[in-house]
């Protein structure tokens, strides 16, 4: 990454998100590539980073899209992700949605419990359509994540046991609406273990073969997502292993493997701008206060995650401090304890690891615009979303005070 | 509070926050008047709740605002708060903002540290004009409230220690841009105890007196918000008791008292509405879905917050389960191993204490369009933010994908 924030806030202002284009391309073609000895679909997670040009960017490489509301849904067909190549995911998919998800006619529809499986089949009855099915199954293997973004235990809200999915697709073969096509798992999220991945993908596989022994063929199999990245100093699955672990299990299946990156893809690729208005000493505490908030980015705050920040100046003077923005709470923190030289008014400070689950969870809170999103590719930089204005923010709610 | 969520769910749809404003007007006059022997001014703190209507209608009470950016002084503005009635504070303020609210004449802007006051003085300057100054205390009082709504400890980020604001007074009394107006202290959020308030207040009074011994009169002692609330079952502090405790300190002193109440005013006038999608269970968890989210409601994620929940139907069938929405995360729920009736597909489920830091925190993560708003007066209901569309989600991004 070669970027220059400096120009770049002169040209956009701060505090803004930068993405590098090409490091998507490079991440999305290791990870393609990895998988070359069989038919594969790289599906994006959109929810990683839901900007159009991002997806666009992707679309344009090949990829399809992991989708979790039917909004995500019609971000990637904007951009040309053809509809096969998309995927609807969710243990809560509103009426009206599996109704326009099958109205498209996408790839398949992930579903997440039985009750929604009868729903899906009602409204594709409904509607005289056969519904495509898979199904994400729970395997209960512990991902070694953090809490939050751990989804493959029977402590989660997500996919159905064995038994329960073997009754499902049993179900939809019964059914004149209903096509069983593929099987999903998806363990947790920022997954630097390989072996939890192994296991949960042998536990799919033998479900497909199982299947398969009572002729019911799936032509999909969906890893899910969850590769980790380095934030820190973590040590990564190689994507090699990765692919040769699941496609190992596979082994006298004709079946399409399936992936889902979303942190993979794009989260090294992005960068948050911010600068610097005040330090200040309370007590014994150094705080260096930046434009930019939790409500630009809340990981932080809400998972007490890690970002590798750099203030982009020359001083060596280095000290302890919290660096934190201008929101009302204690909790609007970007790092606590941290070694930062002294700054002073308008430094810029960069947030690494910024490209995934950072802009697709801004707020307005405390009334504070989200910030411009720009797109580095071939060292050509361009606007990819406006910074929003006060007339933006008041517009759903402006009309009503007359 | 009678309002009839299920008509409203079947006018306005699913999830939806509603607010009762004849609740807020008695919060409000229950504050206002518990301060009757003194001149007063109850400043709304904008960030609890900023929809345009909920401040109007506090507008039209007579409140002032307590604001955070500039963008909470021009929700203010716009719906009649006269701008001597309009305080800014907050630790982050830019030049921009700061020249603006200099333009905009408001009452006073609350400095929190020496860097800022040197930046207001040089904006001043620039502008020709003379900016009416607090300074905002930071007492070093444990509130005993969540640690990230705690905000009156050296080791936060807020305020200044008393000998910097003695001296950042001295330094208002002799500029020609600087006029020292009031003081500030805020210590925390959904306080229930008194103690801390009293010892606090006590603290910026003490200051205010030795302020007036080397000639700096004050005008306006703001003592903060954080005023609990009930959310379970905490014990509140008596409105008449913080009023005379407050009081008592200032005997002696011509000064206006303000307070800048949020949480208190509108936390318990908000309901968020939500609809069951499915009932599932994994291994022995029960799992009851709903079609609102953290997304919407972030404060069960994000401070463990509890929320007291009703299943709207007639069932007794109750047993443990987790209430959560449809994001892709296991951090996405509304209260985890809680009694709740059986339900089935629609139900509408509510969520009380909803009116602060709920719909103002939300976000478009998932791509989930923020929620419809609806304010309840005399029996009326009428819609105050319009649910948002896929269009107005990427109304700022759109234009950059041709
Ligand atoms: C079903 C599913 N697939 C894919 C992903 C993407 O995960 P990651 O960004 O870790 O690759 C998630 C993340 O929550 C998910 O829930
Ligand atoms: C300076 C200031 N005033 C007032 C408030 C409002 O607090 P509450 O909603 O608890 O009354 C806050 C909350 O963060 C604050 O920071």
């Amino acid at each position: 990454m070669n970027i220059d924030f400096k120009k770049l806030a002169d040209k956009y202002q701060t505090p803004y998100y930068v993405y590098d284009f090409d490091y998507i391309s490079n991440q999305y073609n290791e990870l393609k590539t990895a998988f070359k000895a069989r038919k594969s679909l790289i599906a994006y997670a959109v929810k990683a980073n839901s900007n159009l040009s991002v997806i666009k960017h992707l679309a344009n490489l090949g990829a399809g899209a992991d989708c979790v509301s039917i909004g995500e849904v019609k971000r990637a067909l904007k951009v040309g992700i053809p509809s096969y190549k998309i995927i609807f995911s969710g243990v809560g998919k509103i009426d009206d949605e599996i109704r326009t998800a099958l109205e498209l006619d996408i790839l398949m529809i992930n579903v997440e419990s039985a009750a929604e499986l009868d729903r899906v089949e009602l409204i594709a009855k409904e509607l005289g359509k056969v519904a495509r099915i898979s199904i994400r199954v729970n395997p209960n293997i512990d991902p070694q994540t953090h809490p939050y973004i751990s989804t493959g235990l029977h402590e989660n809200k997500f996919g159905v046991d064995i038994d329960t999915a073997k009754r499902m697709y049993i179900q939809c073969n019964n059914s004149e609406n209903l096509e069983p096509v593929g099987i999903h798992c998806h363990i947790g999220s920022q997954l630097t273990q390989l072996e939890p991945i192994k296991e949960s993908v042998k536990i799919v596989a033998d479900l497909v073969k199982n299947l398969k022994a009572i002729k019911i063929e799936l032509s999909f199999m969906d890893v899910g997502g969850g590769l980790g990245i380095i934030y820190n100093e973590e040590k990564l699955i190689d994507t090699n292993e990765y692919a040769q672990a699941i496609l190992e299990t596979m082994f006298g299946l004709d079946i399409t493997v399936v992936c889902e990156p979303g942190r993979f893809i794009v989260g090294n690729a992005g960068t948050f701008i911010t600068k610097v208005l005040y330090e200040k000493i309370n007590g014994e505490k150094r705080f260096v206060i930046v434009d930019g908030a939790m409500n630009d980015l809340i990981r932080p705050s809400l998972y007490n995650a890690y970002h590798k920040i750099e203030v982009l100046n020359d001083n060596k003077e280095l000290s302890l401090c919290n660096l934190v923005g201008p929101v009302c709470e204690s909790g609007d923190f970007f790092a606590k304890d941290v070694e930062l030289p002294k700054t002073k008014h308008n430094d810029l400070v960069a947030i690494y690891s910024a490209g995934a689950y950072c802009f697709t969870m801004a707020s307005n809170y405390n009334t504070r615009g989200r910030v411009a999103e720009i797109a580095v590719q071939n060292g050509v930089d361009k606007l990819i979303r406006k910074r929003e204005t006060f007339e933006d923010i008041i517009a759903l709610e402006e009309e009503f005070i007359n």
